[in-house]
């Protein structure tokens, strides 16, 4: 495969004006990076035909495939798709499986066809056409022959353009080489990313293929290791003994790969030691429950959560004593480590997990009576597993959103490691 | 105020590789547009001198001020600085104060001081230091005298570069103007986009100053009126009979303005009448109560919140009676009602949301014994308002998450809808 350079175009003045994010020039970005192909630039320019040529001259100097987004509604397709047909040197020709298709969903969704409707249909003479099974509006990839410039048209909006992506786009990248990357990432919890690029600089520097590369989300440190073959096979044998390093290194901080999440691993764990969990949250309030149901099978192993989010509401719905929380107050150990034992004890379950903190933005503690002070991000989280209880102490330093985001990482973490500790 | 025409250019090959999303982008352009500053182009290029070179020359062909972020890390600095100070015939020299900040912070955060750190307080000679007071790195405003062409270069990380924009950019670019635009955003929710667009289509082509535009949120549609005016008064005089003439068409779906959030509102509106409420929740398990728990004040009105995941859960926690169960299934609006209830009764307080519904990607509940298909993204909300209860029945057509959000949306803007009627 030649070493193709790639720049991403996005059309639209609603990313110009700040209205939207542009999450398209991400995705492809991240797509064409996973397929070997160099993006050296991403741009945006409005629905402008002038500042749109301007802008494939540009790119075209630099690149070899330009992608765009966006530009291809039906008040604007005569802009985008003309200009692209312009500057190629070709002129615009209706596509009839376009039309068909078009004509078919207006009239599914009961909406008057306009003339605009049939003009959607209308693509550069010689182009591969590339159907939209998520909307009306076409994409083309178009190659001049002379210079194997190509240009790939997509919708704007994000669901029909991963799609036709997905469908159309990423087999026709991979058939340009007679070599295919495959990917495995794992995830990591329970380490800092310093903590693990510190470990792994080396290697990576070293590894040509595959290659590794780390990403950092809240609290999870992904791993990427891409290899490039002629095969699956091929690949596989090149990732394997990448991977079993890896694994070996970091041991139970690996918590699983590609599609597996923190939360359908804790649930996985749980349903295979026929465990049920309950939560007790206050800071958090709900979303460590929110978002351990999203994991597959999730109804099998929690039934119960309690949000407390008083003093009261901790006494009254799992039982935490009103000693405890006059002597140590609601953010302290004592009361996470109720927390956790009530909750169980009130939903009848095998673990739990309690969150008591400070989330802020305000509501810090300042020392008193010889207490000591308690700050904003100060987090308790509190666990139980078939008896045992024990607490864990955080100081996050963010916002409020990612002090409790990092509080449920933490808590669905602590307790798989704990499962995993006792049922070793 | 001469008409600027602004680009911004974001340095970084992170964001190439598509590791992640461009916010900055966005938060500059919609800065920019409420300073009635044109943004006619977005860029993207990696860490690398050359390009950034040709990305600056292209910039300022067509535009008169660039703004950047990113590329003033301590291992980038170098090259992002030096290319700028080179590109305007500027050498670099050390600021005191930069450096005096940088030392501070690595001391305070007992990290090591490599020469890197001094280097990062290095600035273009002439410039207009931008100092960081949420990481090391400053940023600058740099203008030729000449050409009046300015470029403006702020940190990567949103955290640094949004507080930098706010202490520093934001006066410097009011300054160039002797007239402010000034906006007042008002939020919706009860009604789509497109039926608000289709209600203000002709008064937002019809309005000059100030000017009308609509924003849509998940469940929520803002609509933003800007005046442009010598003085903050004037402006709000502008402002102040459209305000009055948007609440007069759209009643109670306007919830509130600018900082208020759907939350925040429902929070103070049971405030004002001395009530409390308690949630209970299957398919969004928490995500209301999470979502509750960010109005300030939130304490004062809440503090239980059930997350009953399973039928018997719904039984044991609020005593939604197995009848009913049984008889209707756990998504219906007798349970959502008995949820409401059970909630308020157990919880002691006078009113009570509940959310019981099919969130998806599975879980869709064929028709079987003359009972109706229940498909995924069916949702019930209960409401109990000082004894009075009712539910609503909702058909979401979107991803898990959208599903779970718009419930979240619902049910908030649900009580706030009843408690209004209600004391009316």
């Amino acid at each position: 495969m030649r070493e193709y350079k790639a720049e991403i175009l996005s059309i639209g003045t609603e990313i110009l004006l700040g209205n939207i994010v542009n999450t398209n020039a991400q995705y492809l970005s991240r797509e064409l990076a996973s397929e070997g192909i160099l993006v050296y630039h991403q741009s945006v320019v409005g629905d402008n035909p002038g500042r749109l040529e301007e802008a494939l001259e540009e790119g075209f100097a630099r690149a070899d495939l330009v992608i765009s987004t966006g530009g291809l509604g039906p008040t604007t397709d005569d802009l985008s798709k003309e200009t692209a047909a312009r500057f190629f040197g070709r002129k615009m020709v209706r596509d009839e499986k376009a039309l068909a298709n078009i004509l078919e969903r207006m009239t599914h969704m009961k909406r008057e066809i306009t003339p605009n409707n049939y003009k959607q249909a209308d693509l550069p003479e010689g182009c591969i056409p590339l159907y939209n099974h998520n909307g009306t509006a076409p994409g083309f990839i178009l190659t001049d022959e002379d210079t194997g410039k190509t240009l790939i048209m997509l919708p704007g909006p994000p669901a029909e353009m991963t799609l036709m992506y997905e469908e159309s786009v990423r087999p026709y990248l991979k058939s340009l080489s007679d070599e295919m990357l495959v990917s495995r990432t794992l995830h990591l919890c329970g380490m800092g990313e310093s903590g693990v690029e510190h470990r792994l600089r080396k290697r990576m520097d070293e590894l040509q293929n595959p290659t590794l590369a780390p990403y950092a989300k809240t609290g999870i440190v992904d791993l990427r290791i891409t290899a490039k073959a002629h095969s699956e096979e091929e690949a596989e044998e090149l990732i394997r003994p990448v991977e079993q390093e890896i694994r070996e290194q970091f041991g139970d901080i690996v918590f699983g790969t590609d599609d597996d999440t923190l939360e359908s691993v804790l649930a996985s764990l749980l349903k295979e030691h026929s465990l049920k969990v309950a939560f007790a949250e206050s800071c958090t309030a709900g979303l460590l429950a929110g978002r351990f149901v999203n994991a597959p099978g999730a109804s099998r192993v929690f039934e119960q959560g309690f949000v407390t989010y008083s003093n009261e509401a901790k006494h009254l719905m799992i039982g935490v004593s009103e000693e405890t929380l006059a002597e140590y107050g609601a953010v302290s150990p004592q009361t996470a480590a109720e927390m956790a034992e009530g909750a169980a004890r009130t939903a009848n379950t095998q673990t739990a997990v309690s969150v008591t903190g400070i989330a802020g933005p305000g509501g810090a503690v300042p020392a008193h009576d010889g207490k000591p002070e308690k700050p904003v991000g100060l987090v308790y989280i509190g666990y139980y597993v078939n008896g045992q209880v024990d607490t864990e102490e955080y100081r996050f330093h963010g916002t409020r959103a990612s002090n409790r985001d990092n509080s449920v990482v933490r808590a669905l973490n602590g307790l798989r490691m704990r499962i995993l500790q006792q049922y070793k």
